[in-house]
């Protein structure tokens, strides 16, 4: 089992390569748009946002969010038993179990979605089939998604996170700026804002499941 | 009453005076910690995130979150009644109202522990006075938040975030970057994650604010 400390080691060594801050000269070939940007903090580690090797700029910054956001939600379901991942506090209510698979299910969506260029909910059969209940989650959840341990679920989360940062390595920032006409609302939305909202989508659950958590039986 | 409408509206309007790309020629003078940096989303609004006028770039871009976040924020209360801001689940449960107001009490602080330097927790008896009680929830929120109707809350809300706004308006991305040696759980955290904090305490808070929502009594 994974746990914060040893994730923060993680994010620590990891973003230790610091990222030398000899962008300025290149930034003028860039095209005018999306100028190269840098912004380098001094210090590199997990609660320190900002740029990070080897993405690029405000790409790492995403990224530098993305995992100190998951270490936010690794510590409170750190220990939990399969009877507390499925524990239902009410008939409307989601386990644990299912609001972190969830997580995934939402991340791997966004992943089709923003990398592959897929109209939401324009997912192939296999896509619906490993991910429709947990993305949607309520009565099939409820019935489904029960019976897994921890290691399941943060398997899952590590796996779909694992794809997410291989795709953001090899994407930019005007990639990150592109819009898309009919984002959330049917507003225009960029890829940074659809990524943003993965992030906090995280917190969002994060505050459900630590409210569930503060009622689990004795 | 503030719609979501108008929200999305006013940011609109505020964020399309559009940040025009001509940074890329200064970026060379300035600090190598710190080079400028500018990666201008095509269009602008408020699923745009990204850099924002007239601040520093990634501050711009922190702002373009916290106003994103802030509208989601404000969907899920709109119409609430002053009986349904004070309703109690249980024992142990916040007000959707005493949330609302820890949302405004909790930026307060980080601006008082971003902008005037004070360590965490030191605050001066004034502060103490008007925040403390929605800052620490619990038993003395159950007891003291209560009777206030949603404009008081969104006001609460609207007044704090203008000071941050005028105050991150005041500062750079190098401020952005700044190290804070003795951060979160005593490792260091820079400017960018403290107010990223504040900004996914938001989506934390609002997944409860969702939760009781979802069972308020008919």
């Amino acid at each position: 089992m994974k746990t914060k400390a040893s994730m923060d080691r993680r994010s620590f060594l990891k973003a230790s390569s610091t990222f030398a801050c000899g962008l300025a000269g290149a930034v003028a070939f860039l095209p005018p748009v999306v100028a190269g940007a840098e912004a380098a903090p001094a210090e590199q580690g997990p609660n320190i946002l900002g740029p990070r090797e080897p993405y690029s700029p405000h790409v790492g910054t995403l990224v530098s969010m993305l995992n100190w956001m998951r270490g936010g939600i690794l510590e409170p379901v750190q220990g939990l038993t399969v009877a507390q991942l499925d524990y239902l506090h009410d008939a409307k209510a989601n386990t644990i179990g299912s609001l972190l698979l969830h997580l995934a299910a939402i991340e791997r969506l966004y992943q089709i979605h923003t990398f592959e260029g897929k109209k939401w909910n324009d997912w192939d059969d296999m896509t619906k089939k490993q991910w429709d209940v947990a993305a949607n989650l309520g009565k099939d959840a409820r019935k489904g998604i029960k019976g897994n341990n921890l290691a399941y679920y943060l398997d899952k989360l590590k796996e779909v996170r694992e794809h997410t940062l291989a795709e953001l390595r090899k994407r930019d920032d005007a990639w990150l700026m592109q819009v898309d006409p009919d984002g959330f609302g049917g507003k225009p939305t960029n890829n940074y804002c659809k990524w943003f909202h993965v992030c906090e989508h995280e917190s969002n659950h994060n505050g459900q499941i630590k409210w569930i958590k503060g009622r689990l039986p004795a």
